[in-house]
């Protein structure tokens, strides 16, 4: 028995986005599908309530940050990650990979493992293939990642190629080390940069060990946003369509609604998150920053096409007015409006893939949100 | 017409003790209350609905904050306090003067107001009777309160007779300038620190002119316990029995008890939320220190006996790893139990009013909460 099954329900005629079912010990979900970052077993500010109100189906945790705080011990003990957070429905998490190479400017990458820094107090530690597993099983998630290297962008090709072989070593040891394949789903990771042919062979090293998942790994990392389509492009065809596919690290809108009609599934992105933090929102009519001095006066919502909490019952005026306090219930606000946003253009997305019109779709978002303005902003 | 009105249920045989209804125009709620303090428009992490569910019928909001940010000017063409921060019931508003005393230490104090320094730019500012009833008209609180001097403790008692003279002249100055009186209620303060002939002349000279409510301020400002309940005895009694009496800036559980059996109706203070944001909380055991290293493996509430959000849904060890890491949830979730345990206490108080043994429950909270202990903390 598998933890994790993929429904396909119908592929659009337009664009060949897919849409779907993922079933999970927790729960299914709808795809393709936005899921919201919880780093530290919270998406920050926001309840368990308010995630569900806006419709997450699932939400993201990160591994590497978890095994350091509180400690995935601690978090075994409580019962696991859902328990110990209070979220009884579908949980994610990453490997750690991407934390050790991203966060630590000190590290060593041998075949066993990764010997790196701590980001925040400078300790020696080392994570390896079953180091992962081991932290992941014990936080329980429904979906696990395997430990994969991240190289930068852009890569030299010897490297990458060293670099997807190594990957594709460290999947089969994920395989070997994760003890609960019945209730946890482990997703391997498609490694390659830029490289056709060697996204081909990171897809087909990891297909034929047959996971219950795929993610496309080692794009958003700065490159072009053409790059990261051409890979898609080339590189979802080398999955099984039935099994999902989850691209790690999306989450400007433009960049979702280009990744579902390239065949992918799931999204993450810490994205909307952190730019409302600063005040920064996404909108129907494109990117507001309610800091800025008109909207002191502005006593509309945030987005007057928004049905969530934050534009249901605040204005711009007070959004911007806490913002500049450093009053935290603003950024609840709008963080709400966010993430609520993002959902809703994914529940937007899936109807269009049930109406054949993601094509349509596409351009009639991308002209009322500006990305088709010169010298767009990419969120 | 006037806006408050102040309804008598009935005084506890055993200590004296008024259970009472307030009637505003946004609402009724029972008295003795605490009031939550919202300084900048927000009870810091909370939604006005959080506020709801843990029954707090009346907030509290400070009108020097609000004066600088965002400027009463953009409030009242928000339409009022109310709508700008979305809290449809009653909202009291202090008169500026504490802050104006405590948190600018330049100050220059004049028959006309007070010249001092905006606490965090600098700026020349100039506060006086009639700016501060302007200012809260244009909020259009429920219930305001008159610009008094606050003099520090301990005071001299020359210097504390030219004080409170001057808080009587301006008392007058507040309600001719008050232009709105059939919808907001405004409150004059006593003060006269610990001179019992200063209080009684005070109280009467507030009293001849004939307010809707009347505040006790001047306490919770460094003085021992012992000297707080001593003035509250010696002056309420000259408070008349048919209006509200509101002491300001208390909040620690002993001190609203203590209040309410010296015949005080309403409280307010920041301390709940304040250590809140530290991991400090309330409990019916008593004080504790959530960051305390032996809480890292309890998976039990905050407080068992807690029928709170928080209390019902996370456990000791998800909140010590949240607050440990800087989590806005952590705080949400420790606010809304330290706010819930002194409304929860208030509801107790009432009822022990009710069946006539707000004594005998004054000795059990004490006992249990450790107040009896030598060296008690406060709170
Ligand atoms: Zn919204
Ligand atoms: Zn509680």
């Amino acid at each position: 028995m598998t933890a994790i099954r993929y429904e396909h329900i119908k592929t659009c005629k337009q664009t060949g986005a897919r849409l779907g079912i993922l079933h999970t010990p927790h729960g299914s979900f709808e795809t393709p599908m936005f899921m919201p970052v919880g780093t530290l077993a919270t998406v920050k500010t926001m309840s368990p309530e308010d995630l569900k109100a806006m419709g997450a189906g699932v939400i993201l945790s990160n591994t590497y940050h978890l095994w350091l705080r509180p400690g995935h011990e601690i978090i075994r003990e409580a019962g696991g990650l859902h328990k110990f957070m209070n979220w009884d429905q579908p949980i994610l998490t990453d490997s750690g990979g991407f934390q050790v190479f991203s966060l630590s400017d000190l590290r060593r990458i041998e075949e066993e493992g990764v010997y790196f820094r701590n980001h925040m107090n400078g300790d020696k530690l080392f994570l390896s293939p079953e180091g992962a597993m081991e932290i992941q099983n014990a936080l329980g998630s429904d979906i696990m990642m395997a430990f994969d290297e991240c190289p930068p962008y852009p890569a030299e090709r010897e490297y990458m190629q060293r670099s997807v072989d190594r990957t594709t070593r460290w999947a089969e040891r994920c395989l070997k080390a994760h003890a609960r394949p019945d209730v946890q789903g482990l997703f391997g990771i498609v490694q390659g940069g830029e490289y056709e042919d060697l996204r081909r062979q990171s897809a087909n090293d990891l297909v034929s060990m047959d996971f219950p998942g795929y993610a496309v790994g080692g794009l958003s990392v700065g490159e072009p946003k053409d790059v990261m389509n051409r890979v898609l492009e080339f590189t979802t065809p080398h999955l099984p369509t039935d099994k999902p596919r989850y691209l790690m690290g999306v989450g400007s809108p433009d960049s979702l609604i280009d990744g579902a009609i390239r065949g992918i599934d799931m999204f993450d992105c810490v994205l909307p998150t952190r730019i409302a933090r600063n005040g920064t929102l996404m909108t129907s009519n494109g990117r507001l920053v309610v800091k800025n001095a008109k909207y002191a006066r502005d006593f509309g919502p945030i987005d007057e096409n928004c049905t969530c909490y934050t534009c249901q019952n605040y204005s711009r005026a007070y959004i911007r007015h806490l913002i500049k306090c450093d009053e935290t219930f603003g950024i609840r606000l709008t963080t709400y409006h966010n993430l609520h946003f993002l959902l809703n253009l994914m529940e937007q997305v899936r109807q269009a893939i049930r109406e054949d019109r993601l094509g349509d779709f596409r351009e009639e978002f991308f002209e009322r949100y500006g990305f088709n303005k010169p010298n767009a902003k990419n969120f």
